[in-house]
């Protein structure tokens, strides 16, 4: 074990799973280099657990705890790579006291982000200058347990960012694709295209969204807090809905907010893709 | 100007609103006592702005840069003490780097905290075991979106701790009462003899939440993520219920779980209190 396991892989050292790197390359398309800060960091019990457990996976380095390793196991959770045995404040020392890492941190490489043109599904979720990674990394979360199909953004985050999104999506990184796109209005239009109704949330939306008919494939479009929708993105939609809320504050969180969008859209799509509720 | 005015305040600065401290101490009862450390870290733009705009909020030091007092002057807000001039690198490193103050630092007392016997109102919002100012923070802004006439819990938070509360609050903590209770499930049983309905939020419920038939006035209870409601919480409720998710993630960041079923039950209330959807 080396003394500090979690400096930057230098040249000398062996990289794991070097075939990977190149296979992931491919994967995402030409114009686009992996290099070495194109990496995606996890930390975190559940976030670490279901990137384990996801075969898509290619990781470069694991630091597990002694205590880690032991409920992966008792889990039935296998290792894709040797990992190095570490103390908790050695993984502190890499990610800062605040974090919460419970003895597991991995790097790895980013899923590969999938064509717009390719995502299927009943509920596609399009962030619009949405950045922020612990606002994202929660609705991730909260786009997995609505079953959402795509998260469509414009942001590539960095590694550092990469792990706090990652832990506040809580494992849902594995679950629901990431469509990064260069330009989401472009992106917009290829999913109505394909028959998507594009429905944008935004406080001076003219319509409430509870009444909004839904139909399927449907594309929610929400903005940033305090920006709201780009008029590009807006102009895009087929509908732009607002939340009425009855207390002082009229804005919420905008994870909040995405998830009674969520909820909403989920309860109120046609019958066969309807939640059960 | 001090150098460093954000250093603590020592005995031989003259105290501002000296009268307020007796003042605040009588409002919080006997068998409390309001020391130095029991104060809330007031920064950012509408954090700040709404403590201001409240005339029960009272103020022990409040800096400012030159441009936040200029745009409060725009919007009219009155200072009720005199703030101290500061640059914004001041106020970084009075917080940290991370925190986005927009050039507003704040030190106040906290504002009262009301008698459980004497909450008002259709819907209240008791918290068991949620002590992430992050989250609880957000969970204040989603209760004052929703009206919730108070938030009840057991935690008292440190002042670096108020700051990221006040902060996720973005405002609401000066709308929404917040009742500190020594014990839950007292209080909830306060609640229940004075005619609330208790509906208990967890993973668990023998119910779908959108299934409860509410009535008003109600008391939701919602437990920490992982944990859930404590035994004793959930003998006390009225019903049990959970919120079903199509998805491959069952569980959501609590502060989302609390806005769907704060949406939830706003919706299916009794005519006389429900919100317009």
């Amino acid at each position: 074990m080396s003394k500090r396991p979690w400096e930057p892989r230098r040249p000398d050292r062996k990289p794991p799973r070097k075939a990977d790197f190149s296979q992931a390359r491919e994967r995402r398309g030409p114009g686009r280099t992996l290099h070495e800060r194109d990496m995606t960091i996890l930390y975190g019990w559940h976030t670490v657990k279901a990137a384990l457990e996801n075969p898509a996976r290619r990781f470069r380095r694991l630091l597990l705890t002694d205590n880690a390793r032991r409920r992966l196991a008792e889990e039935h959770v296998g290792l894709p790579i040797e990992p190095q045995s570490v103390r908790p404040d050695e993984i502190d020392r890499v990610l800062g006291p605040e974090a919460v890492h419970q003895g597991l941190y991995a790097e790895a490489d980013p899923l590969p982000s999938p064509d717009i043109e390719e995502t299927e599904g009943d509920l596609v979720l399009a962030l619009d200058q949405i950045t922020d990674p612990h606002n994202v990394g929660a609705i991730f979360r909260t786009a997995s347990a609505f079953a959402v199909s795509a998260l469509v953004t414009t942001a590539r985050h960095s590694p550092e960012a990469t792990g706090v999104l990652a832990k506040s999506a809580s494992g849902a990184l594995e679950h629901v694709p990431h469509v990064i796109v260069q330009n989401l209005a472009r992106a917009l239009t290829a999913l109505h295209q394909r028959g998507f109704m594009l429905v944008g949330l935004d406080s001076e939306g003219e319509t409430e969204l509870a009444q909004v008919e839904f139909r399927a494939p449907l594309a929610l479009v929400v903005g940033a807090e305090g920006k709201g929708l780009r008029q590009l993105t807006r102009n895009t939609c087929d509908i732009v809905a607002r939340l009425d809320l009855p207390g002082e504050i009229k804005s919420l969180n905008v994870s909040n907010a995405t998830a009674l969008a969520l909820y909403i859209a989920r309860s109120r799509m046609p019958v066969a893709s309807q939640r059960s509720v």
